[in-house]
């Protein structure tokens, strides 16, 4: 039987699962990442997660196929080394791949998180059978894996499909990426928050919403009570959403779109204005083929696109 | 010798040339695009052109591995159906592949012109040796030819790369597609004498533009003397453009921009402002590798995309 181990290294938890050529994972791992102990102990926490995966599987390591490691970018995915990504700041320059064939004794691949979830995505969840498919993640940011013709798209140097880094209004806040009235500033949950919190103190709106401990999640519960200044956010934000959504599918051509992280659980309040927007300003001969939906496989994406990756390059 | 025909069909001119593998063109013919003709004119005098370029090179068309067709989209690149061009309406529908095929009697491929004349750049002009490669086209529209390791980049139905119709401004004024504030409406040489013509009229601005006959090409010559206002209108789009190449860069990762069209012909005014901003709102770690450049083949480039298209699709 032909296995091989998917790992997603976050900046809390480094998860690991054994995964069979038809995408059943039939071991699992989870540490945390232990930053405080530097890039060696963050490397070594990938080792052991990588032997308890397989332990748990009730196989050895050497009977693995390979190793696919998703982890946050910016990386370099041709090399296998990780640049300097935000939480995971003591991994830069790191040779991961490098570093982690010597220790594991097998063939590794490294990749950029988001790319991978969309990867598993496209193998076993919301983009099966779709060869053009682009899977947004919601969340601190708003980042992207995009899949070309069933292949994960890396671009010159390993950042394609930085989909929050387009602009939505060229006048609109610097970015920290440098941009103004990027994407992330308007549809990441971390901008719907800030908004949200700016007209709480400029508009002193009528809404149960308070300053404090805001999240998306307290803004969907309002939402879901019928508070009209939540359900405004909803709108808003998937307003830009969907303006970023038609650029992005104006430029890749993809037919299928999956939105995932935080703020996508919160379903309609942010599924109906988007696709509305993005059916207001679509282009036609395009937009009537393309569908926006869910992802299905929340925290596993990563770790099913990370294995597949794995075989895919082990038969090269 | 291994030769291949490239066809360029415009709303204006039908243009062949008879290629080797090495890209030396050795065969040339141009015809009218006979419109009043409707499609079968049109297609008959494709044919005619084919030939008389093989003549021209002193060979007859049994000869020719393939014929490549580069068209105005929208188009099915992989059935080669021309769909509703702005410039070629009567054409709409046309199976053009199958037309020319049993017309020739060899292996035709059709697609999109600014597909085409990107990959002839890439094979002999500004993208020589770059695998991940973008033209731009600045005429009436913004269009755009997109390679991608090496491959000319269509996305599911053939619509990838409509680098006009990415948002720069959200609220911006409605572009024929459909969307709000595209690239195209501020970065096209038609945009540009839109926009300059609106401050002509609102602002009175001290110039010595006038409305009647205005083009890019008059805008160029009074910045070319140093008209204050012909200036800020070029550093103006070249902003605009500048915004929207962040954008396409931090989506598509590629490191070589080629501008063409007639705007592009305005060099240093288009240019220097395009890149300015491109500097100022690019990614760090990718920006630093990217160089926007003018394209090199001028009207060729597409006939040596065609040609290139034809000889790599009749290895198939």
């Amino acid at each position: 039987m032909s296995l091989t181990i998917g790992i997603d290294l976050g900046g809390t938890n480094t998860r690991a699962g054994l995964v069979t050529a038809s995408g059943e994972i039939v071991g699992r791992a989870r540490r945390p990442t232990r930053l405080h102990l530097g890039a060696e102990g963050v490397v070594e926490g990938i080792v052991e997660c990588a032997r308890a995966a397989a332990r748990d599987g009730g196989i050895s390591l050497s009977e693995v196929q390979g190793v696919g490691v998703g982890a946050p970018g910016p990386l370099d995915p041709f090399e296998g080394v990780i640049i300097s990504p935000e939480n995971l700041q003591c991994m830069h320059g790191v040779r991961l791949k490098d570093r982690l064939e010597a220790l594991l004794g097998l063939g590794v691949v490294v990749d950029n998180d988001a790319n991978l979830a969309a990867y598993g995505e496209q193998w076993l969840g919301a983009g099966r059978g779709v060869e053009h498919f682009l899977c947004v993640t919601l969340g601190t940011g708003v980042g992207g894996g995009w899949i070309s013709e069933g292949k994960v798209m890396h671009g010159f140097n390993g950042n394609a499909a930085e989909v929050g880094h387009i602009t939505v209004d060229h006048n609109g806040p610097r970015c920290p990426c440098g941009n103004f009235g990027c994407l992330e500033m308007y549809a990441s949950a971390t901008a719907m928050v800030r908004r949200t919190l700016e007209r709480l103190e400029g508009e002193k709106p009528e809404t149960s919403l308070k300053a404090e401990d805001l999240t998306t999640q307290v803004i969907f519960q309002a939402a879901e009570v019928g508070d009209d200044f939540a359900m405004q956010m909803f709108e808003e934000t998937g307003f830009f959403l969907g303006v970023g959504l038609v650029s992005l599918v104006n430029v890749l051509n993809v037919d299928r779109v999956a939105l995932t992280g935080g703020l996508a659980q919160a379903g309609d309040w942010i599924f109906d204005p988007a696709m509305r927007t993005f059916w207001d300003r679509g282009t036609v001969g395009v937009k009537e083929y393309v569908q926006i939906v869910s992802a299905e496989l929340g925290d596993d994406a990563g770790i099913l696109g990370a294995a597949r990756h794995a075989k895919v390059k082990s038969k090269k």
